[in-house]
C-alpha cells in the first residue's frame, strides 16, 4: 500500500502515520520526495485497512501496489535506482561495463585480465573464487587466495571487483575483498543467502535463475530489499529452454519488461547468455538498444587456456572490438559509458 | 558437398562436372562466383566419393558441408543473400520495417493502417486474411475478400504486401494478391506447403515455429530452397518457454546466431515476440543492434477495436515514435532503411 | 451454454428451443440423456442471454461452459466417449495397444511387424506413409504404395489400421486404405486439416503439438469435432522441453488431467515419448495406471534395418515382453485389453 | 574407471592397488561383491593411465565409466542400492509411502496428519520447518519450534520423520529432530549444502531441481556420494516447462531413465509434480508402475485451512482411496509396500 501525502505534511505527521503502521504489525516505509512524502505500509491488507488512513487530514491518496514484488517496484519508486560500484554508479543515465574472467587462476591471469578490462574501458572486474560447478570432480575455485590475487589486481588497475557468493557463511570473509557480491542463477531462490546479503550494505549483483519467471527474479530482489539492502542491480543471464545451438536463452525482452516493472538497474551477461564468443558482441548491443543499464562479459587474457567457459569468453582483440563496436549502440541509446 | 574449380575452369567444365553428379544421382548445384565457380552436389555421400572428382584436374578442392542444411548455409554461400519484395530489397546493407494490422477487417481500417505505415517509412504492408486461430470459435479472417482490400490499399500507398498463407491449395488464389507469402509459426513444419511454396518464386517470410530449434528452422528454409524458391526471409518471432509474463520470450540470440550460420536474411518479430505493447519499440532497437536485417510489426489504426492481438498492435503515435526511435539504431549498426 | 430442459420436456419442446437458438446465429447441439434431455448453444455469449431461455417453462437450468473447448469437454458430456475402430472401440473399460512400424517401407516389412502385432494381441496396425521429416534429404515415405502395402497386410491380420495425414488434399485417397487418420503433433494446428478431417466420419488420433498446451490440444480436438466428427481419439506423444536424455517428455500429468476435462479418450504413444526402447514398457505401464484408454507404439520386426526412429522401436520380443508385463497393470486398473 | 581383480585376489591385493590409486592423486574406491572385489578410481584419466594397472597380475579388467556421475551410476554398482529410513528401507522390492503436510503448522496438525499417514500404511512423515517461499511475505515456516513438533508427532505414531534443510548451517541443529534430510527443487545445486549433507550418514532426498536436467541431477547426488554419505534417494517433482494447467510437469520417463543409468533408489513427488488433488492418486499409481521406489505426497488433516499447498494436499479420506488404490498396482509391479 502507498500512502501519499498531502503537499502541507512535514516529517512530523510522516512519523506519526509511521508509527500507527508499525502498530499495527505492518513494515513501515518512509520515502520522501522531492514535491511530497509518500509512505508504504507492507503486510495483512486487512490490517491496513482498520486503520483507515485514508480518513487522515494529512493523507491525500492510498493505492494499493498490484504486484506481488513490493519495494522494488516502480509503483513504490517511479524513478531509476542508481547503485553505487566504486567511484561509478550502475543505473540513470550510464551505460556500465563489468568484465574478468569467469575463474580467477592465477596471480598473472587476473592481472593481465584486468588490465586489459580496464585499458578498454570496463568500469568493474568479476572474477570467480567459489565456482558452483556441476561436477564434483570440476575445477571449483581457488576460495579466499582466489580473492586476495582479484583484490590486488583489481586496485593496480583502480577498479572495483566482484566476485560470486555461494553461502551465506562467506559473506563476512568476501566483504574483506570484494566491492560487490553476485548472486548467481543456482543460488537465485537460496533465500538464506538472499538475506544474509540483505543485511550488508555492499551492492550486489543479483542474476536470473535458470528457470526463474520474472516475478520470481524480482521476489528474489525484494527478499534483499526487504532486509535493509538496497542497493540491487539485476542480471539477466539467459534462461533454459529447448534450444541448444546457444547454452541458454537470452531474454531480453525481460530486460524491458523489467524496466518498465522495477526501478532497479538491470545488467545483461551475453557471455553466460549465449556461451559462444562470436555472439557476445551483437547482443552486447541488443542490451544497450532495448534499455539494460550494463553488461558483465567474460574476458580471459588466453581463453584457450581458460579453466572454464573458455569458448564463450573475450581475448584482448575481442574485448576491444567489443568495446568499439557498442559505443554507437550505447549513444543512440541515450547514455554514456560509466567510467 | 561443396567443389571449388580452379580459375581455369570455364562452364564448360563445370558444366561437365555437374554432368557427372547428375548421372549419379546426386542434385547438382552451380554457383557462379567473381574468382572462381563454385559447384555443390546434395545427396548420398558415398556415390559422391565414387565419383572422385578430387582427382579431377579442373577440381581445385572439395569441402563437406557441416550442418544438415545446405543450400541455406553460409559454407555454402558466404556472402548475405537479398530478397527482393516490391522495389526494395531485404538483406544486405538495409533495415526492412513491414507493418500492418494482425488481421485485414474492413476496407476502412486496411486503408488507415497502411497509410500509417506509409507515412513514416513502413517499407511493407502486412496483414492477415486467413487467421489461423487457437479456438474455432475465434475470427477466422476475411479470406480471399480480405486479400482484395489489402491490394487494393498497398497499390494506394505504393507499397508491396505479404499474407499468410495456412494452406497449399491457396497459394495460386494467394498469388493474385499478394507480393510475398508469410509462413506462420503453426505451419513451420508443415512440409507440404513448405513445397508448395518453394515451386513458386515469389519471396516468402518462414516464421519459426514455436518450439522450433534454429537447425529445424533452417531445415523448413532448406525445403523451400530444395525447390528452387531461393527467396526466403527468416523470421524470429519468439520461443514458448516457462516465461508468461510476456507472450513469448524472443530469442534475439538466434538471430546473431542464424547470421553465423545462414546466408538467408532475417527479420524480428517483436509485435507477437513480447505480445505487449510497450515492449515493442525497445525489442525493435535490439534486433536492429543484434545484426537483424528488418522487423516486421502490427499496426492498427485503432488498436483497441482491433478483432485479434489489439495489445500488442501500435497505434499511429506508437509506429511514428517506433520508427523515430529506431533509425540511430540503424545508423549505429551501419545500415540504412529499406525504402 | 448448456440448456437442461425438465424431465416433463419431449423432443417437441427441444425442437423448438434448437430452432430458437438457430435463429439467433447460434449453433444448437442436441443431446438426449437416460433422464433427461440436455441441449447446447455455442456463440455469442450475448445474443444468446438475448434469447432469455431461463425463463422458459421447459427449462429447468441453464450453466455456462467454464471451458474455451465446449463439445468436447465433461461439462458439455460427463460419460466417456467411446471410438469405434475396426471392430472394436477405444475409451470406456478397454485399453488398447495399436502398434506398428515408424514408417511402411517394404511389403515384408509391414506384414511380418503386421504379425508380431497380433500375435501378441495388438487391436490395430499403425504404419507411416507420409513422413513429415525435419530434413528435406531424410527418407519421406512410400506415400500411397505404402498404403496399399499396409492395408494388404492389416486385411491379411484381420487387424485395422491407421496412418499419418499430413495434407488435406490426401483425405480422400487415404480413406480407400486406412481405418482411421493419425494428425501428428506438427500439424495439431493445421487447422486446414483439422476441418478436412472433421468432415469425414473415420476416426482420428490426434496428437499433442511438441509445446502444444493441454488447451490448444482441446481446442484443435474441437476444431474437428465442431466439423461433425465426433470419432476423436486424444494422443499424449511428449512435449519438448529442456530435458534431451529423452527424446520428449512425457506428460502423463496432462493424460490425468484431460481425462477429468473431456469426454475423449486419450492414449500414450511411449515410443515418441522416450525415444528410447528400454523405456516404452515402463512408461507403456505408466500410461495404464494413469487412466489412458490405450497406447500406440512402434514396433518393427528387424528394427536395426528401419529406415526412421529404429532405437525407439521394439522387436518382436520386445513386444512380447512389453505385452506380458502390460497385462497386470491392465487388470489393476480395472480395464481389460481391446481385442 | 572400474577396476575387477580376478577371482583369486584377496584384500591383500586390493589395497595394493588402492594404495597405488591414492598415491598417485586419485580417489580410490572399495567394492566388494559376492564373487569378486571391484575397485574404483577416480580422477584425472591420464594419471591413471600412467599406473598400467591392466599389466597387473591381479586385475582382470579395467573399464571406463561412461557417464560424468561415476559413484551413482549402474556401471560402478549394478544392483539398487537400498537406503534405510526408520526400521525400515527405501529401494529394492519395497514402494515406500512418505506423507504428511507442506508445512507443520501446529501440534495439533502434525499429529492429525502424522495418525492419518499411519493409520493407511504410510511408512514416513514429511513436514517442513523450514519453507523456501518465493516471497519474503510468505509463511517461512515455524523453524526448531516445528521440528520438535514433528518429532513428537512422529514418535507418538512410530513414524520415522524428514524435513527439508535450507542451509547448512542447520544440519547439526536438525539432525536432533529429523530421521532424514530433504534437499528441495531449489538447493539442488546448492553445493556447499550439499557437501555438507554428504559429510553426515542420515539418508537424503534429493528433489531434481525445476529445470535441472537428470544428469545434472545425479551429479548433484555425486556431489553428496563423494564425500560419503551414501543414503541418497533421488526425487522426481515435475519440471517447469510451457504447461501451466499442471503446477509442474510430472517427468515419470525421468524415473524410468534414472532407474537404468544409477543405483539409487527413486521416488516421486505426486503433490508438488501436479498441484492438483485430483491427479496425486493417478500419478502416484504412475509413479508405481513406471518402476519408481516410493512416492512422498502431501496429506493435512484439514486442507481448507493448510498454510501453503492446500490444493494440492489430501485429506484422510483422499489419502485412504490413494492408499487402497494403489495397491494393486504396486503389486502388478511386483512389490509389497513398505511397512
Amino acid at each position: 500500500m502507498i500512502i501519499v501525502l498531502t503537499p502541507q505534511s512535514t516529517d512530523k505527521e510522516a512519523n506519526e502515520i509511521l508509527s500507527k503502521i508499525e502498530r499495527a504489525g505492518l513494515k513501515p516505509l518512509y520515502m520522501p520526495g522531492v514535491e511530497r512524502i509518500v509512505l508504504g505500509a507492507l503486510g495483512d491488507e486487512r490490517k491496513l485497512a482498520g486503520l483507515q488512513l485514508g480518513a487522515h487530514p494529512f493523507v491525500e491518496s492510498i493505492k494499493p501496489i498490484l504486484t506481488s514484488y513490493k519495494q522494488v517496484s516502480r509503483e513504490m519508486q517511479s524513478h531509476d535506482s542508481q547503485v553505487k560500484f566504486g567511484n561509478s554508479s550502475i543505473g540513470g543515465g550510464t551505460f556500465a561495463v563489468i568484465a574478468g574472467p569467469c575463474a580467477i587462476e592465477t596471480k598473472q591471469q587476473i592481472n593481465l585480465s584486468a588490465k586489459i578490462v580496464k585499458k578498454y574501458g570496463g568500469m568493474g572486474l568479476r572474477g570467480g573464487a567459489f565456482k558452483p560447478r556441476t561436477s564434483p570432480y570440476s575445477f571449483q575455485g581457488l576460495e579466499e587466495e582466489g580473492l586476495k590475487l582479484m583484490k590486488l589486481a583489481a586496485a593496480q588497475n583502480d577498479l572495483p571487483c566482484v566476485s560470486e557468493v555461494t553461502d551465506a557463511c562467506h559473506v563476512e570473509m568476501m566483504s574483506r575483498y570484494v566491492d560487490a557480491f553476485q548472486i548467481g542463477a543456482r543460488n537465485m531462490q537460496n533465500f538464506g543467502l538472499l538475506k544474509a546479503i540483505g543485511q550488508i550494505d555492499k551492492p550486489v549483483i543479483l542474476k536470473r535463475g535458470m528457470s526463474a519467471t520474472i516475478e520470481e527474479l524480482l521476489l528474489a530482489a525484494e527478499y534483499i530489499f526487504n532486509e535493509g539492502n538496497t542497493n540491487i542491480i539485476i542480471c539477466e543471464r539467459g534462461i533454459r529452454t529447448f534450444e541448444r545451438a546457444t547454452r541458454n536463452t537470452l531474454d531480453l525482452g525481460a530486460v524491458a519488461y523489467i524496466k518498465t516493472k522495477s526501478h532497479l538497474p538491470v545488467i545483461v551477461d551475453p557471455s553466460h547468455g549465449t556461451g559462444i564468443r562470436e555472439l557476445v558482441s551483437p547482443m552486447a548491443r541488443a542490451a544497450a538498444a532495448c534499455g539494460a543499464d550494463g553488461i558483465i562479459v567474460e574476458v580471459h587474457h588466453d581463453p584457450q587456456t581458460a579453466l572454464s567457459d573458455g569458448t564463450q569468453s573475450l581475448d584482448e582483440q575481442g574485448f576491444e572490438s567489443l568495446m568499439r563496436g557498442l559505443l554507437p549502440f550505447i549513444s543512440a541509446a541515450g547514455k554514456v559509458i560509466a567510467q
